[in-house]
């Protein structure tokens, strides 16, 4: 399946996620990990979707996110700053997610400037991700690969499907 | 705020509904009253992007739908059969959502040839609304106007904002 620029710029409006994990790592200089991320959740039938996404912008995963949910995800610094960040620069959002997105993207550009390696840094990062997805749907997020802990901030959407209760 | 078609395809895919209201009303011929009705609900913040639907599509309207919950809403078979159902013809949805609107569209179609106004083309049309929204997301609609009863099927997604709890 194809995806046009402007349905991916229309279907993250709806469905996408950025958000900004932060997990205490005591083996981290500054104690924390910063772990961005964007997500595209949808239910399993739709899961070609997700690999469409993923084909569509060159990086990520798909991944069961719990119960009959699917995620398209992307973490990683490299991906998200050389295909993520650039694409909604070229093609911005419409609905108010966007201002999520710009704090994302101020978040990606102080890691790759190694911002999140300094207690400094880490603290301004934490300001950022604080002021994200806020008053937004939310859904619990699977379980962290990489952090000790459970990020401090969850994303975005929780849906509600009938079928999962 | 001017929309592309592509856009509105893709962020339909996510939010819009589809969805077919059958109310008791015992003034009507067949005893029923088919209400067939194109849906997209936002949180308040984004009800700039409803009012551009409307734009965009030229009918319905947008009205608060519950709590913090805007809807963009076209009813009237004149608007569906003219304005919804054309132009997702033309731009194909891309999620398992086309094949509620396939169903959609059949209802509008029988409408337009009158079979809503006989017992024998309600029970066709009950029996397609039956299939549809089956395992979707859903939230609970805005009472209707002008039916005597609750529709016997409601649209496809419950959100949870935590800010309306």
């Amino acid at each position: 399946m194809k995806l046009d620029a402007e349905w991916v710029t229309g279907f993250v409006d709806g469905e996408g996620c950025y958000h900004v994990g932060i997990a205490k790592h005591p083996e981290m200089r500054a104690g924390v990990q910063v772990l961005p991320e964007f997500t595209v959740v949808q239910h399993e039938r739709d899961a070609q979707l997700l690999h469409a996404l993923k084909a569509f912008f060159g990086c990520g995963v798909v991944r069961r996110n719990h119960g009959a949910r699917m995620a398209y995800r992307v973490r990683g610094l490299e991906q998200l700053g050389a295909h993520i960040v650039p694409f909604f620069e070229r093609h911005p959002l419409k609905s108010q997610k966007r201002l999520d997105f710009d704090k994302f993207r101020r978040v990606v550009r102080l890691m790759e400037a190694g911002e999140h390696l300094t207690p400094e840094g880490t603290a301004r990062i934490r300001a950022i991700a604080a002021q994200m997805n806020r008053g937004r749907l939310r859904e619990s997020p699977a379980p962290l690969e990489t952090g000790e802990d459970e990020p401090s901030e969850i994303p975005c959407r929780v849906s509600s499907d009938p079928h999962e209760r």
